[in-house]
C-alpha cells in the first residue's frame, strides 16, 4: 500500500508538471511535453488522456496555411481547456470588495466592485458579503454563482493557507478563524484564501514586474504594510504562513507603539496612523485629519511636517534594506493602487539606502515602484484560484485511481 | 541546435535527478529509480550507463542471504563509486584552517588542521595556505593532492559563489577578488568557494539539526556574525551572493558604528568588538582584554558589565525576531565552536523574542544551539566539493555528448 501510495504522488506530480507545461506553452504537441518534461512518451499519453477525461485540457489541430499544406496526418496539440472550469478571485480591501471571473485559460469574463458596510466584520458577515459581490459579478454575465469552480479570496493579515485558516485579519472581528468552514456556507465550491500581498506577487509573476524574475520581494503599503517574497519562482509562505510580516519587522529596540501592541514595528514609523498621531501630538498649525492634508502641509514647508515624512522616509529605507541585507532579491516592487509611496520619497529612499545596504561594487537590488487597480489583486486571487483548483482536481483523480 | 541545447539541458536534469536519487538512497535498482524519478525505465537505463562510463556510480549485488535463496537472476543495484573521486573541505577561520578528505561516498579519509600566521592576507598567500594545509592532509594517507578531484572552500564575507568572486572577506586584505583564479595556480582540481555560513547550513542539512527540516536558518557567531538560509531544502543565496547578512541587517537608525563603516548594524551591538568597546569606554574597574574577562565581571555582578551584555541580549532577540518575522522558518540553529552564545543569555532571549514577533496562537519558531567543533564546517564544505564535482562532471557529460 505505501508503494501504490508512492507511485499515486509520483502520477500527481506528473500530471501538475504536464498541466503546467500546456498552461505555459499555450499549446504543445505529446512529444514536446515528453521532450520538455523528460517524463517518458507513453506516460505522457496515459496522463495527458487522463486530464482531457477530467475536463482540463484538449486537442486542437492548429489551423495554420502552413499546416494545411502539408501532407499526412496533421499534427494535434493540446491545449487548457478555456471554458471548462470559470472561477474568481476576490480582493478584500476596507471600503470594498473586487471580484473578477476569468475563464480556465485567465481570460477575463467580468470585474465587479461593491462596497463594504464595515471593514471588519464576523466570519460569516465577510463570506456573506463575499457572496454578494460575487453574485453581483455573476448576474452581470447570466452565470449563477454554483456554476463557478474555485474562487480564490485575499485577505490582508496572517494567513495560512494551506489550512484556509486565518490567524488574525484586519477584515475579522476575531483571531483564529476557520475560515474555510464560513466560506463553505455559502459556496458550494472549494473557496481558497491567502494572503492579499501574496496575491500581488502572483500577479506581478504573471502579468507585472516579476516576469521572468525568479527572486523577487513585493511591498504592498494600504493602510497596512505587506510584504510578498517569491524565491525560486515560488511565493514563500514560511512554515505557519506568518512570514514576510515587513511592517512589524522591529526597526527600533522599544521604539514607538505599533497597532498590533509591540514597539518599534515598521508599520509604527510609516503608516498613516503612525503620521497622523505624530502630526497630531504638536503644535503643526491646525489638527490633521488624513494623510494628504499633512502631505500639503510638508508641501508648502511647514517644518514638523517635513519632519515626519522624512523620518518615515528614512525609517522605510531602513526596513528595505534589511530585505536586501537578507533575501539579496532582484527587483522590490512597491506596489498600491493609490500614490501610496509618494510622501515616502522614493529618490531620497534609494540614497538612503545605499547607506544601509552592505557595500559591494555590484549594482544594489532594482527597487521599482509600480502603481496599479484594484483589479490586479483580484487577477492575482483569479490566478490563485485557477491553480488552487487544477491541484485539487489532481488530487481527485489520484484518490479515484488508487 | 537552440532545440538539441534545450535536450541535452534536459538530459543534464535527468542525470543530475537520477545520481541524487542513487545518493539518497545508498543503493537503489534501476526500476526503483524510475518508479522515484518518473523517468522511463529505457532513459534511466542509457543515463546511468552515462554515468558508470563516468566512473560516478557502480554496480553491486546485494548479497543478503535472501538474496542468495532466490532463484534467477540477482537483482542489481546502483551505488555511489566511493573511491572514484575524493575531495577536500576547507573551512578558513582565523588562526587556522582546517581540511577534511573525503572519498565519493562522503567517508572520511582524513581530519587536518594547520595554523595561519595572520588572519588576512593577498589572495596568493591564502592559496598557499590553503594548499600546504591540503598537502599536509594528504601527506597523512599518503596521497598527492594532485589526486583530489575538486576543494571545496568556506570563506567568510561576501561571497559570489557560482563566479568564485569575493566581493568582501576578512580573510583577504583586498576587495573584489576573483578567488578562483588564485585557486587554480595551486591546484589542478576546480576549487569551489562558499560563504562559510552556507557551508554551516548544508552540513546541518546533511548531519545536523536541519535533517528533514525544509526551511531553516543557521546563524554563526564568531569573530563576526554569518547567517545560511535553506529555503525549500536549498541553500538561499540571493541574486548577487550577498544575501544572509545577519549581521549586517540595521537595527537602529543612525545606531552604533560598525566595523563595516555603517551604523546601526547589528554586529556593532552583539560582536565581541562591540561589547569590549562598550566595556572600556567607561570606569567598569579596570581594562578589559576579553569577553571571558568581561563576562566574568558580569558573572560577578558588575552593574555596568550586566548593562551590557543585557542590551546586546536585546538586539539579538530583535535580530532573531526579524528573521522570524520575515520567514517564518521551522527552525534557528545558532551555530557555534565555542560557548559564543553563553553571554547572549539563550533563556533570556526566548523571553525578549515573544515580545517582537508576531503574535499568533501557533508554537513559535524553534530556536536551537548546536556546540560543534571545526570539523563540522569542513564537512560542510567537503560535501559542497561533492556536489560541485558531480555537478561539473555532469556538464562536462553534456558538452561532449553535444
Amino acid at each position: 500500500m505505501q508503494k501504490l501510495k508512492h507511485v499515486e504522488e509520483q502520477r500527481g506530480a506528473g500530471r501538475a508538471q504536464i498541466l503546467e507545461t500546456i498552461r505555459k506553452a499555450g499549446n504543445i504537441a505529446r512529444i514536446d511535453i515528453a521532450k520538455e518534461t523528460l517524463v517518458s512518451p507513453a506516460t505522457v499519453t496515459a496522463i495527458t488522456s487522463e486530464l482531457m477525461d477530467a475536463g482540463l485540457i484538449e486537442e486542437i489541430t492548429p489551423e495554420g496555411p502552413r499546416q494545411k499544406a502539408k501532407r499526412g496526418r496533421p499534427r494535434v496539440a493540446l491545449k487548457i481547456r478555456g471554458d471548462a472550469y470559470p472561477v474568481a478571485g476576490i480582493k478584500v480591501a476596507r471600503e470594498s470588495v473586487s471580484v473578477l471571473i476569468v475563464d480556465f485559460e485567465g481570460n477575463e469574463l467580468v470585474a465587479w466592485d461593491s462596497d463594504l458596510k464595515d471593514p471588519m466584520m464576523s466570519p460569516d458577515v465577510l463570506a456573506q458579503e463575499i457572496y454578494e459581490a460575487v453574485k453581483g459579478a455573476c448576474d452581470a454575465i447570466d452565470m449563477h454563482p454554483s456554476e463557478l469552480s474555485a474562487v480564490g479570496v485575499g485577505l490582508a493579515g496572517l494567513i495560512d493557507a494551506p489550512r484556509s485558516f486565518v490567524h488574525w485579519s484586519p477584515s475579522l472581528n476575531s483571531r483564529n478563524v476557520d475560515i474555510g468552514a464560513a466560506f463553505s456556507q455559502k459556496f458550494e465550491c472549494p473557496v481558497l484564501v491567502e494572503n492579499d500581498a501574496n496575491l500581488v506577487a502572483k500577479a506581478e509573476q504573471l502579468f507585472g514586474l516579476g516576469r521572468n524574475v525568479s527572486n523577487f520581494v513585493v511591498i504592498t503599503i494600504e493602510h497596512g504594510v505587506g510584504m510578498g517574497i517569491v524565491i525560486d519562482d515560488k511565493i514563500y509562505r514560511g512554515s505557519r504562513g506568518c512570514g514576510a510580516e515587513f511592517g512589524h519587522a522591529k526597526v527600533q529596540l522599544e521604539g514607538a507603539l505599533c497597532q498590533c501592541g509591540q514597539r518599534g514595528c515598521l508599520e509604527a514609523y510609516i503608516g498613516d496612523y503612525a503620521l497622523l498621531r505624530e502630526a497630531n501630538a504638536v503644535n503643526i498649525g491646525h489638527p490633521i485629519a488624513d494623510l494628504p492634508s499633512l502631505w500639503e502641509l510638508a508641501q508648502t514647508g511647514n517644518p514638523p511636517a517635513q519632519s515626519i515624512f522624512d523620518r518615515a522616509g528614512r525609517m522605510f529605507a531602513m526596513g528595505l534594506a534589511n530585505v536586501v541585507n537578507i533575501f539579496d532579491p532582484e527587483v522590490i516592487i512597491l506596489a498600491g493602487h493609490r500614490a501610496a509611496f509618494d510622501h515616502l520619497n522614493l529618490v531620497g529612499i534609494m540614497e538612503e539606502l545605499k547607506g544601509h545596504v552592505v557595500k559591494v561594487d555590484a549594482p544594489l537590488t532594482e527597487i521599482k515602484a509600480h502603481q496599479w487597480g484594484d483589479k490586479m489583486w483580484a487577477k492575482g486571487a483569479a490566478a490563485y484560484a485557477l491553480d488552487g483548483f487544477s491541484a485539487l482536481k489532481i488530487r481527485e483523480m489520484s484518490i479515484s485511481a488508487a
